[in-house]
Order: C-alpha cells, then sequence, then structure tokens
C-alpha cells in the first residue's frame, strides 16, 4: 500500500520533535504538497509518490536560520528522509529521485534540480516564501529572531546597504523578488509572479501607513 | 525649550534597556506619534506637548503579552513617565494629563478615556493593530511567542473555540476587528475601518493561497 499523507503526519509528530516552528510546520509541508499538486497538475508527468515524500519530508532536518551548517541542512534532510522511507513500504528504486528533489530543494543548498519533481518541489517550497503567506512567515520568523520589521531611518535602504539579518523588510530585496527569478516551471512562475506583485503592494501601503 | 521627538528618543534608549521587541520599538512609538498627529490635526484642539508625552512614554514599562501583570503596565508605564518627565523642563500642570492618557490607551487596563489626548493616544495606538502594519506586528509576536500562524485543521475556527494565544490569525476575531468599534474620534475611526477592511481581504487571500 502506499503511504498517504496520514502517514507522513504521523511519522513527522515522532521524527520532527521540537524542530518545528512557526513558518516550519505540517501546515506548511502540507501547503508544499499542496502546491506540488497544483504544478503537477498543470505541468503534468510527474512522479505522485516522489512528491509527496519530497513535499513531506523536504524538511526533515530543519536547522535555525542562524546555524552555521544550515546549507548542510537538505542534504542532512535527504539522508534522513531515504533511511526512514527505506523502513516503509516505499518503492526503493524511486529513493534517489526522492534524495535529489529534498537535496536541490533549497536556495542555500546551491544544487541544481534535475529531474521534473524536484523542479516542481523547490517551486513549491518557494511559493511559500511569497504572497501573504509569505508576508506573514516572514514576520513571524523576524519575531522569533529579534529583527526588527523596518529600519525606520531608511525603510527601502536607499542609503545603506540591505541588512535582512535586522531588518524583515529588506527580506524582500535580499530573498524574495530575486527568488521569483529561480522559478522553474511555467505553472510556478505565474503564481510566483502574482504573489511577488502582491508582495509589492503590501510593501507600498506598508510604507503609506508608516509615513 | 519644549521637549523634542529627539529628547524622547535619547531618553527611551536608557530607560527602555531591553524591553523592546519588533511590536514594540522606537519605530512604534514615532508611528503612533504620526497617528496623534495626523487625528489631532483633523480633530482638532489637542494638546501637542501631552500627545508628544504621551506616544513617546506610553509603553515605558512594556511587560510581555503573557506577563501575569500585563494589565498594570499601563499604569506602570504612566508612573514613571510622571517620574521622568518632573526631572525635565516639561510642564509641572501637564502632567496628570500624561499620566491619565497614558494608563488608559490600554486596552487590558480597561480605564476610560476621560480627555481628548486621551481618547486620540488611545486610537493612535490602536491604529497600529491594524492595516499592514498591523499584521506586519502581530506575526512578529507570533512568532516571538511560539504561537502558529494559523490552525491547519480550522484556520477560521468554525468547529472550535478561538484561541489566539495558538493561532496569530485567530487574533484576528479576537481582537483586531473588535478594536474598531473602541475607537473614539471620527478621524481614527476612518482610518480604522478602511484598514481593518485591508485586514479582512489580507486573510481572504491568505485562505486562498493555503487552499
Amino acid at each position: 500500500m502506499s503511504l498517504t499523507e496520514r502517514d507522513y503526519e504521523a511519522a513527522l509528530a515522532v521524527l520532527w520533535q521540537g524542530q518545528s516552528d512557526a513558518a516550519h510546520d505540517v501546515a506548511h509541508l502540507r501547503r508544499v504538497w499542496g502546491n506540488c499538486q497544483k504544478i503537477a497538475r498543470l505541468e503534468g508527468g510527474a512522479d505522485m509518490a516522489v512528491l509527496m515524500a519530497g513535499a513531506y519530508l523536504h524538511d526533515l532536518v530543519n536547522l535555525p536560520k542562524d546555524a552555521p551548517n544550515r546549507r548542510e541542512a537538505s542534504r542532512l534532510s535527504a539522508e534522513a528522509a531515504v533511511a526512514w522511507l527505506r523502513e516503509t513500504s516505499f518503492p526503493k528504486d524511486k529513493l534517489e529521485a526522492v534524495a535529489h528533489a529534498i537535496a536541490a530543494h533549497s536556495f542555500s543548498a546551491g544544487i541544481t534540480p534535475e529531474t521534473h519533481e524536484a523542479r516542481i518541489l523547490q517551486d513549491a517550497d518557494r511559493l511559500e516564501a511569497l504572497g501573504a503567506i509569505g508576508l506573514a512567515r516572514l514576520f513571524a520568523v523576524a519575531g522569533q529572531m529579534g529583527a526588527q520589521l523596518y529600519d525606520p531611518e531608511d525603510p527601502l535602504a536607499q542609503r545603506r546597504a540591505l541588512d535582512d539579518k535586522a531588518f524583515a523588510l529588506d527580506h524582500l530585496e535580499v530573498k524574495l523578488f530575486p527568488l521569483v527569478e529561480t522559478i522553474q516551471t511555467a505553472t510556478g512562475r505565474e503564481i510566483a509572479e502574482e504573489r511577488a506583485d502582491w508582495v509589492a503592494a503590501f510593501r507600498s501601503r506598508l510604507l503609506r501607513e508608516i509615513g
């Protein structure tokens, strides 16, 4: 029998103890899986078992944003995912595809996605940084890390270097808007552009409100 | 010579050590002062010295949202504000007005604002919970407190009690939307309603994105 969403969530409740936060929790995994399904439906030709495993296990090793080995997290997640999947009914001949998709999903790992599933998973996860959900996650992480919402002296960083560790709003220029250019699929691109436009409108509104 | 914004900010850098967070920092105080000025300009008749002192000193004692004596914070802030102002050139005959405005600004204190300045300061601070800035602050506090963004089983709390300590999105129904009804001035009400409408649109968008 194939693994289901419930199987993955039950496993994560054990495997992921204490590693989740507001931006990386079961709700995030469900949304990434939802994004994978949406993209796969429109793009066609994807192995859904590989995608489901990738979506639910891509953050299995969830290191804080400021951890020194943060760029290793996706490789460690891929290894942990394969170790767990090997003990289940998951098809052995698909383990390599899952491992590659998970390892390549991360921005900081710098691994090029070589398969259709890896490209879809990467897009699905990156869409999580954009739109209303992207902003909610951004500000939650900022609160958790003790960052300021924006630089009151220079919110748009017109007279200073961008610093998204200090100022949440800087993250839009540092990471969010450039992310759109890294989207691999046409479906993902369309969603990403619409979400990025909305984020830009949010920023304009915020700047008006703060005067 | 009258106290200026710079005087207050210099004082806060000393008086407020370690008490600021992403939602309660100098940027918040500047925005509240900006809101006070906007409301006072359109409503007329306010004592701007009292309002400036109130805006900059209203969170002087900033207790965490989960502190047991949280409802005392605004009274403690009022006392600390008066103690500090007494040592400056601030007019002694206006100290009581500042103290009342600060004590009454807080939702949890349950003190009715009895003066024009107290009503304006309360509105100015409550506007900070609404609009783009309100959401940024809401999610930052959620991240800081370890709350989830929303309940993935029931985001709108249709089959459970609202719980804004657990779920940031619940805070919209628990606190943000009801806040609009507590706004005292016509100018404040107009801004609050526009910001609340935008927050409602944000929520609709978020629900679409999370499927």
